[in-house]
Order: structure tokens, then C-alpha cells, then sequence
């Protein structure tokens, strides 16, 4: 519903937007009267934008429920990840950072264990261990199938993602995993017609792949299922009119940026600040730009607490530099929380600031969880956030008379 | 879609989660510059377990909708009340602690008086008193009729409820009550075809009950409306994979528990003392209780003031007892709020306060509507704290990657 809508009011503009992503943001205290990373961190700068802008917290998809980065990106730019699910392959190249292409499909693989006539003996390789598998797949990567490119990324132990990408690949295909021992792997079979040409290639990957593995010990065989593409999600152009570019250097958001339809920038270095000169260089060409940081939710999933803490303090130094740009929105919150004393993706609420001439100020000099859940955007579902942007950017067209 | 979602997402876990109702919770000042019966109450002990907790305003329904505790119930226990609405048959026999089955049919009965054309002139039988009504009861129970069991259970002056139980009853039935006096009761009929064969079981119920009332009275007659099923919900370890128990003193409470799946325990005694006992109990058995307090309703219903705070106070002194089981996630609210200056259920959002060691606390030694309204849950539609608390014990898995 929301998609249409935005897609009839939204009107072009001249004003800029700015989303700047601190992944996995959200936090708690290490002691119940303590402070959260945010707010334990020395941010001046933020401090100060604070005081411009309203607060709130952002719900990534609902009460108690933690998401992944994928869902909590498809939200804070728009969609309703619920509607617009991402399947077992894709989710498996994008959990690796794969830079995954819409027209890319791709696949969960893992070793396996067969015995000399065939029959699947273990599902998994006895679990084999990282290393070997990596070196496994080193080989597996000399398989070459002509009008295709297949890219084998390692996971963890036994698994790894398989992506084809080439021109009229489809996913709808059957899978070679039969998910019990005792049988044999499948075949795969295409379940339309378009995609006869996709079946046909997995099948002779999967019989070089056996003939690579033949004898090695125990892993002698792959299994692949969970065959799909990214789902197909209107894009920031259609949707709100803009012109739009990801700043990212980890694979997983520049795919769900391309999704939505966001031109990927080079990053020339992997810093933060790198990140912010490219957003410089870049700036007069684009309406939206996306600008993910990772080290947070990096820090937060390792319980590194003081290593969060540094890394919003990073941030917040490079901040001044999109501000001298005159932004006519900024936008800084997370996709969901990580807080360093759960080293997991939580369900709480993350730390919301909007900032634009028209934002009607909490008046609040300070960013943290505690201001942010008396801030007067409330507590707002991240798919939202999207809209009081552009509205604050003036590019919203008044609904009816 | 809620439902179906946390049938997927949760996890099985070895955390406790304790969720204390007090009934009617919420309340008003008796003067506008006063305080509620909430906040009048001394409650150190709900007091410093605020300060750990996460506070909020529990919405049972939805804005300025009062609710009774059957729906407010079914909200707290996260099912959405407008999608599983009890009907009025199985309201009353829920309401007498009547074991309802799935597949039977309940009614909501009451003598009444005919003149002797037949017509009603009381169709409360002078709201004849508890002990006669369940005298008369007896005698109906005498009445037998082929392939179904039919249970008469007292409720209170002259209503009872109606309960038939067998292969292939449906509830799709006319009632007999023309609910004025001045005409005869009506012959039931279905309304549809699979229930013209309980519609003819329930005429000749009613016959033969005319036969044992006649020269009887005031009660010389009844009258039977209200036919309905139960709704068909997941249980809590459908939904939740919850091993939940349910100690209420009450009937009505039971009955929406045994509706949920939870186990009844039996409580030795009727005060909230011996409530806690059987918490206590029964701790290493189960993964939730629901454990419900009935006199702060009582006594806002009754509009007393200083009542509803001594019960309040009361429940503050067995809180400790709960806590000192270590419970991972503590719920205190209410169903619904009964103000004593209403002397009725009300439409205020109820106080809510959510527990755990992951909360993320408000810091607020406090608990009452005031703080509440500030808190940093929220506005919290009551089926979603369900959600929350099964996240702060760890049991939703991430969504997506």
C-alpha cells in the first residue's frame, strides 16, 4: 500500500538527503544503572545535531524481534521486509558479503559424504572443518561452464554459497538435496520453462564437481538447495523519485542497496573516512545517499564494549564532514541493536535523530537510547522513517484537497 | 500473521518467564491534581523493581475501547481478541470454570417466569437466589437425551450455563430468549444444515426442562441464548514453545488459560498468599506462569478507593516471593483498567512494567501511570508484550541474516 502511495506523491526536488547507517547501533549498559555504548561515548558532534533535530526510536520490523542486517535494511528504506522475504541462497551469499546482483541466483551449498555406490552416508562432511573446505572450494572454483559465471564463497565448516550470474538465469528449480542420508543426490529439474537452460548448468556443475571430489575423504560430493533470487522490490527512483547511491564497503549492504535500485560508489580505502570522501566527491550527483559503518555492529557481536564505544566516537569525528555539505536531511540510526553484553543482533528499539530546518527539534543536546525513547518521533517502525525524510525534504505532495 | 510468525521464530529455552496481573489495574485520581490508587499505594517493592525495568502503558485493544478481561486476556496472552472473540455461551461457562471443550457447544441459560399462557412476564425469574437456582439445576440434570451430554453449571441468582457435548454439534442456532416480556419463548432453529440436529437436541431440552418448572415458582421456565464454540487458538506451545501454567482462584481466568493451552493449578486456598504458594510450588515445572489477582477489580468496580490501594499494597508484599525464584522476565500489569471513580472498566491504557537483566531500564523507581506514560515501552498494544518478553528470555531467533 505504502509503495504506491509513495510512488504517486512523491514529487522530484532539489534537496539532498542524507542516511547515515551505524550498524547495529542500538546497545544496553553493562550494569543496570549504567550507560549504553551511545551513550557512554564522547560525541560532541552529534551532541550538537541532536539539539537541531527530532529523536525517537526506530522498530526494525516489530516488538521483540531481532533482524538481520538484510531485513533491517530493506525497513529503513521502506519496504516491509515481511513482503519482500529474501530466500535460503541469497540470504546465504549476502550473510557471506557477497556482492549479489539482482539477476544473480544463487544457492546454499555444503559438503557431503557418499559411499561408493552413491548413497549419501552424511549430509554434512562429519562437519568439515573451515580450512578444509576452503581449500576444497579453491579447486571447485576451475569448474567452468560457458555463459556463466559461478562464484563459490566459503561459510562456515561445510558450507558455502554458489551464485550464478549470467544473462536469463531462473531460479525456479527443484534441489539436489534429497535432506535425508540413504538416497542419492537429485538431480535438478526446472520447474517452468525459462528456467530449463539454469537446471541444465547447476547439473553439470555438480557432476564436474564430482568428479573433482572423487576419492577425497569425507568430502566427496556438494549438495545445493534454497535456489532464488533477490526479490524484486520497486526502486528508490520509482518509489520516491530520487537519485540515489550507496557509500558501503561490505558486500552484503551494497546488495541490498542495488536492490533497491542505489548506485554502488567506489570506496577508495575501507575506512570510515574513506567512506565520507567518497560521499564528498559525490556529492553534487545524487539526491539520497546510504552510508553504512560496520565497525559498530562488528564490535557489538564481539562484546567488545569499549571498541563500540571508540567506533561511534569515530563517527562522530567524521560527522562535521556531511553537515559543511548543508544537508537538507540527515538521518543517523542503526538497522537494529547489537549490544556489546548480548554479542548478538537484540530486538531493542534503536536510536532514531532526524535532522532538516522543518524537523520540529526535541531540543534535547544529547543521542543516546534513554532521550531518543522520550524523543517526540516516538517510538516509529523503521519502514517509516523513509517517508518523514522525504517529507522533510519537501518532496512529498500534499494528499487531497 | 503474528501468530504464524512466532510459531517460526521462537526457540526452546530453560528462562522462567512470570507475567503477575493484577485485574483492572489501571486507575485514576479521585481529584484532578491527585493520584491514582496505583500511585497512592506504598509499593517499595513494585517501586525498586521499576528501577531495573522497562515502563510503559499496556493498550488492551485499541484507543478508547474498555474491554472486558475475557478479550483482555486473550490480548496479554498475545492472540489479537477481534480475531478469536469468545462467544457468549462459552463466556458463561468459562466464567463458572467449566472444563469447555473445543467441539462443544455452550449457551448462556437463566430461569425465567410464564404466566400461565406462556407468555414471559420475568425473564429473570425475580433474580431468583443462588441456592434455589441451584436446586432447580439438579432437577434439570435429570433430563437425558440420546448421543450428547448435557451439563448445567449454576452461575449466580438466576443464570447458569449450558454445555452440550457429542459427535457433531454446531452452534449455528436462533436463541430462545425474545429478550422482552410479554411474548412466549422461542423454538430454536438452525441456521444452517449442519446444525438442525442440535437445534432439535436443544428443543428438547427445553420441553422437557418446561415439564420438571411446571407449577414452579418464580422459575417455572427457561431461557437459553448465546450458542457459540470456543475459538480455535494455538496453544502457548504451539505459538511459543512455552510449558505455561495458569493460577487464578477465578473461573473466568481459567477458562482463557485452559483456552491457551496453559496447565491449571490447583491453588490451595483463595488469597494471593496462597496464589504465590502454588507459584512456588510448582517453579522447576513450568517455563511461564500467569498468575492473576482478582481484588484490584473488585474493588474499582466497586468504586473503592482505599480498597483497590490495600489490594495493590497487598500484591506489593508478596511480589518479593516471585523474585526470589530468579525468574528471568517479570510482566506486572493489568487486563484493563477500573478506575474506582468509574466503578467500571475502563478505556486507560494499563500500567506496564517488563523485567529482565536485557531490559533496558527506564531507571524510574517508580510505578504508576504518571512514569508509565513516559516509559520507555511505549504505548504498547497488550499483544505484543507476549513478544517482548520471550525476547528478553532469549527465545525469538534473529529474522533473516
Amino acid at each position: 500500500m505504502f509503495d504506491e502511495f509513495f510512488r504517486k506523491q512523491t514529487i522530484p526536488g532539489k534537496t539532498k538527503i542524507a542516511m547515515l547507517i551505524m550498524d547495529g547501533l542500538g546497545g544496553l549498559p553493562p550494569t543496570p544503572d549504567g550507560k549504553t555504548e551511545l551513550e557512554a561515548a564522547f560525541t560532541p558532534n552529534l551532541d550538537a545535531l541532536a539539539e537541531k533535530s527530532a529523536l525517537g526510536l526506530s522498530i526494525p520490523l516489530g516488538p521483540g524481534i531481532a533482524v538481520g542486517s538484510g531485513p533491517g535494511h530493506l525497513a529503513l528504506f521502506g519496504y516491509d521486509p515481511l513482503n519482500c522475504e529474501i530466500g535460503r541462497g541469497p540470504l546465504e551469499a549476502l550473510g557471506v558479503d557477497f556482492d549479489l546482483y539482482p539477476d544473480d541466483v544463487a544457492a546454499r551449498g555444503n559438503f557431503c559424504t557418499m559411499d561408493d555406490k552413491g548413497i549419501l552416508t552424511d549430509r554434512r562432511a562429519g562437519r568439515l572443518p573451515t580450512d578444509e573446505s576452503k581449500k576444497l572450494i579453491e579447486k571447485l572454483r576451475e569448474i567452468k561452464i560457458e555463459g556463466v559465471d559461478i562464484f563459490l564463497v566459503p561459510v562456515k565448516e561445510h558450507r558455502f554459497a554458489f551464485i550464478m550470474r549470467g544473462v536469463g538465469l531462473e531460479s525456479s528449480l527443484t534441489e539436489t538435496d534429497p535432506l535425508i542420508t540413504g538416497m542419492s543426490p537429485l538431480i535438478i529439474k526446472s520447474l517452468n520453462e525459462g528456467s530449463s537452460r539454469t537446471a541444465s548448468i547447476v547439473n553439470q556443475f555438480v557432476e564436474q564437481a564430482q568428479i573433482i571430489l572423487a576419492g577425497k575423504s569425507p568430502a566427496n560430493m556438494i549438495l545445493l538447495r534454497g535456489f532464488a533470487k533477490l526479490p524484486l522490490v520497486p526502486t528508490f527512483s520509482e518509489m520516491y523519485k530520487l537519485k540515489a547511491a550507496c557509500i558501503a564497503v561490505n558486500g552484503m549492504y551494497r546488495g541490498v542497496s542495488r536492490l533497491a535500485g542505489m548506485d554502488i560508489l567506489d570506496v577508495d580505502g575501507i575506512t570510515l573516512a574513506d567512506e565520507f570522501t567518497t560521499l564528498e566527491k559525490n556529492w553534487p550527483d545524487y539526491d539520497f545517499f546510504y552510508l553504512h559503518f560496520k565497525k559498530t555492529d562488528t564490535c557489538g557481536e564481539n562484546g567488545d564494549f569499549d571498541g563500540k564505544v571508540h567506533a561511534i566516537e569515530e563517527f562522530d569525528t567524521q560527522l562535521p564532514r556531511v553537515l559543511a555539505l548543508n544537508p537538507d536531511v540527515v538521518i543517523v540510526t542503526g538497522d537494529h541493536s547489537s549490544p556489546a553484553i548480548l554479542k548478538a543482533h537484540s530486538w531493542h528499539p534503536v536510536p532514531l535523530l532526524i535532522y532538516s530546518k522543518y524537523c520540529r527539534t526535541d531540543a534535547v543536546p544529547e543521542f543516546g537510547e534513554g532521550v531518543c525513547a522520550k524523543g517526540s518521533l516516538g517510538h516509529l517502525p523503521a519502514k517509516h522513517i523513509m517517508a518523514i525524510a522525504l517529507a522533510n525534504a519537501g518532496r512529498v505532495a500534499k494528499y487531497g484537497a
